[in-house]
């Protein structure tokens, strides 16, 4: 578990919060210099005491009567984020979604180095997208002992995510963005994240049919 | 609020759920007759409560010293999904996630037929991504009022994002799968699902760079 300022344990939706809650003060900036949590919540369809029971985990930030400095809550958030550090990332997969994050920007400028990408189709090897390179997967144990990286990017096939993963997770890597339509067999404690798109819009169009 | 065979809501966490039940037991099937919720808690990471929970807001599939019938646990969690109906799907946006999606293959075995894609580059319009046309930004609401569209995948900068998603109100799409880096402001019981890619892996970094 990870703990908080005041050393409670920090709930995952919570931690799974905070990009958001940069994200309303990157955009806040510039055009209010404070914000109420009341305001905030409103804005973030969510309540007053949400927000400051949210963000007290990770300092005393509000001002009882003013409310939240933006741009010191903009830098504080970013700060916990790590925004300005630079983390190293591979993707493994140069299909679809794999040569899709590579080209996007977004992920760059959130302080994300894309190093390399990999895939197993012989054809693909040595293309360069986005100047990233396609490496063989065979090198992908040997890339790993000799590169810090911190998170990998999975894009592959669900029938072969868990091979890969195992081999992540031998060669250091330290955390998985899990995009293969398949739930990881990692230990409990191994950070991942999971994006399944297939899920998201099966649940979307259970929710439009029940709606009828 | 969507109600559950007995008559009670249906909370959204359960509801998001159901595609990855999905999930395992098309995976289980072939493997296995029939499984425990005990069994399956433990496969999915849930305990056994939690699974008999979740399933008895659809209906009444375990028995008791039996387990689920796998077959049946698939075919009825298929409908419930509606797997078999074809939905009308649009993407806004062909950019590099706009067009890694319309050649996901994957969305359209979930049962998703993806019709059009939108942008305003006046240089894209007319091209066909695995056979489908991209049309101008300014085409929208005249498709959409000839056409019956489900879905919009809706993959465009966060600054446009509201200006479409109005749009798409207005012309009738009954749910939105946003993937752009902002929160929609639609009505609340407006069908969204949101995958926000950089809020994932700023929330990873954060859960990697606090485990140190």
């Amino acid at each position: 578990m990870i703990k908080g300022k005041d050393g409670s344990n920090i709930p995952k939706v919570v931690i799974e919060r905070i990009p958001r809650y940069y994200r309303y003060f990157d955009w806040l900036d510039g055009q209010a210099e404070k914000i109420s949590s009341k305001k905030l919540g409103e804005l973030m369809d969510t309540s007053a005491s949400q927000v400051r029971l949210d963000l007290s985990y990770f300092g005393d930030f509000g001002q009882q009567g003013y409310g939240y400095n933006v741009k010191k809550l903009k830098r504080e958030l970013g700060n916990i984020l790590d925004i300005n550090t630079k983390k190293q990332v591979i993707i493994i997969g140069a299909g679809n979604i794999g040569r899709a994050l590579t080209r996007f920007n977004a992920i760059k400028e959130a302080g994300f180095d894309l190093m390399a990408l990999f895939d197993v189709k012989p054809i693909l090897i040595g293309e360069r997208i986005s100047d990233v390179e396609i490496h063989h997967i065979e090198e992908l144990p040997s890339y790993l002992d000799t590169h810090e990286i911190s998170i990998a990017v999975l894009a592959v096939p669900k029938q072969v995510a868990n091979d890969v993963a195992r081999v992540l997770l031998e060669h250091g890597v330290k955390g998985i963005l899990n995009f293969s339509r398949t739930d990881l067999e990692v230990p409990k404690e191994f950070p991942i994240e999971n994006i399944h798109i297939i899920d998201k819009i099966l649940a979307l169009a259970f929710i439009i049919k029940s709606n009828v």
